[in-house]
């Protein structure tokens, strides 16, 4: 289970096995998703084309959660995907795994949401497929989604080009989707008022860019939450990421329910927060761009980029110590998405 | 499960549920891939870019048989959505649905088996994703692909494009898949000398629309098999399609399968035969085309588009009678692709 967490083994499988096979330098980058030049055509300009192609398959359960289910998700996850690569989110495509039996109602009801989900975020779900399994070879209905967007502008992203001085923030409180999906299984004893933050930010991300073009790099933080993701980031540009625990914005209700399961919350899952790293001077103005937007107004600065160690995460502790901050190892909370 | 079988329950469940919730102009033809065209970006020439967009999961059972497997199954299956709808396939996404205890031996034998796939089309594996499910939760693997492809002529194709006087022709034997699926499932005690026939369709196709501009229609005779192909046509375009009997190539082990089953081989998918209208007078041009590809040595002219009676699948039996060939209705082979 853990290798589906997000985490290390997830990256350790994916170097191994896929990233050995596939290679090719599309691929070679392990973004959200894959940005193409399409040296046929031309963008209005006269540049060279480039697209944005991403994928996601969702095995979310429980398929409906306080905040929302499989089928915004699923929509949602692949637009962040483009977004977070720049790219203006376009056309989506979805795959169904079906078990024999999954109530047609349900089915109608992810639809539903799928759409309202497209039309929020301005796509069109333009193609399918949908296939059906035995009863007890699936889990009522498994999504995959794939998206292609357009890169208007030529802003070049990557968790590559994270530089000592840059500023680290997030668009809102978070660990709301983790929690939320733990608490709906009902396994638990606990009682909180929280709801997935599942949400398209490709609006807040346009906003941010216009906003600033000293953006460095933009990732959604899904599985293996905050943490993973600015793990990533030291990692691949070699650099130290220092947090500061008091700035990280997560509601009491999760803080207490994270408490209660013995989890970090920088680990937990969001699905509707995104992760900027921009040039130091440019942080103001990118939190202002960022709390400007509604999905963005619980956004904060919450640490910085800094030269050494190399390839480290590490936490200010409200209490005046540090810490390290290492990616996710196991799996503490399985098929969150 | 006869709503994942490709036939009648499909169309229906697509119709009432994805179609009426998704609704839009790209994907309301149904086709195997969607058609795009990008404003913003001109191709040499310049006329407006077209993308083809196409998804399929992959369920198959079991995930290794003779002649392949699910890893060559998922790429040579989005490689011929994109290349029936004239496109020149380019990038694949790749989402895994894994079971918890899957070995990474057999997961790397599907990866290495679907990067000998895509070189072989001539595509790149860009991007992609993997969920970790619990035991009992999937059937070791499952995988869904998303293609992109450009279309780099002017080609017009569509299941609604078929006029009467048109002939229609198959690539090569039909049913192989689909048998040798039933065949290595272990259960029937039947022996025969029958591989899958998964191949990339996109070099074939390539060949046949340089050879000819009259090409009305192409699709690969999948899930559903021939009969549900005609069928579509028959429909969308309003016409009767009279196939021979005689005329349809089957391999005499498929054949002989076939009757122990008790199955039409019209029914039975193939995983590298595409089924072809063009206009009449171009029938020996196109058949010619296809028999100079390796993968098209066993095409055959099966049959011909007549007005009458519109929206039905007429077959000319051996024995001078005639019968309708409806759409699949139930599902004798589940679980094939």
């Amino acid at each position: 289970m853990a290798h589906g967490a997000g985490g290390r083994a997830t990256q350790t499988l994916i170097e191994a096995v896929f990233l050995d096979a596939f290679r090719n330098p599309l691929l070679e980058p392990l973004e959200d998703g894959a940005v193409i030049q399409v040296p046929a055509f031309t963008a209005p300009g006269g540049a060279c084309a480039r697209l944005a192609f991403t994928t996601d398959s969702y095995v979310v359960s429980p398929l409906f959660f306080p905040g929302g289910d499989i089928g915004d998700l699923a929509v949602n996850g692949t637009v962040n995907d483009l977004a977070v690569c720049g790219a203006r989110p376009l056309y989506l495509s979805a795959g169904f795994v079906l078990e024999e039996g999954f109530p047609v109602e349900d089915l109608r009801r992810v639809a539903a949401s799928m759409a309202r989900a497209a039309a929020a975020a301005g796509v069109a779900i333009v193609t399918g497929d949908t296939k059906v399994v035995q009863r007890g070879k699936a889990d009522g209905c498994y999504v995959t989604t794939a998206g292609v967007g357009l890169l208007d502008r030529d802003t070049r992203l990557g968790v590559a080009r994270a530089r000592p001085g840059d500023a680290v923030l997030v668009s809102g409180p978070i660990g709301e989707h983790g929690v939320t999906i733990m608490l709906a299984r009902g396994e638990l004893d606990i009682e909180a008022d929280v709801t997935s933050d599942t949400a398209p930010l490709n609006g807040l991300i346009t906003a941010l860019l216009q906003a600033t073009g000293a953006v460095r790099c933009l990732r959604d933080a899904t599985r293996g939450g905050v943490a993973t993701i600015l793990n990533e980031i030291a990692r691949a540009s070699g650099v130290a990421v220092v947090v500061d625990e008091d700035a990280v914005p997560v509601r009491p209700d999760v803080r207490g329910a994270c408490e209660l399961l013995g989890i970090d919350p920088l680990y937990v899952a969001c699905e509707g927060r995104v992760v900027v790293v921009v040039a130091g001077e440019a942080a103001e103005e990118a939190l202002a761009a960022l709390r400007g937007h509604p999905l963005g107004a619980g956004a904060a600065i919450i640490g910085r980029v800094a030269a050494d160690p190399p390839g480290l995460v590490l936490l200010r502790t409200a209490f005046g110590g540090t810490r390290i901050v290492d990616v996710l190892v196991g799996d503490p909370l399985p098929r969150i998405c």
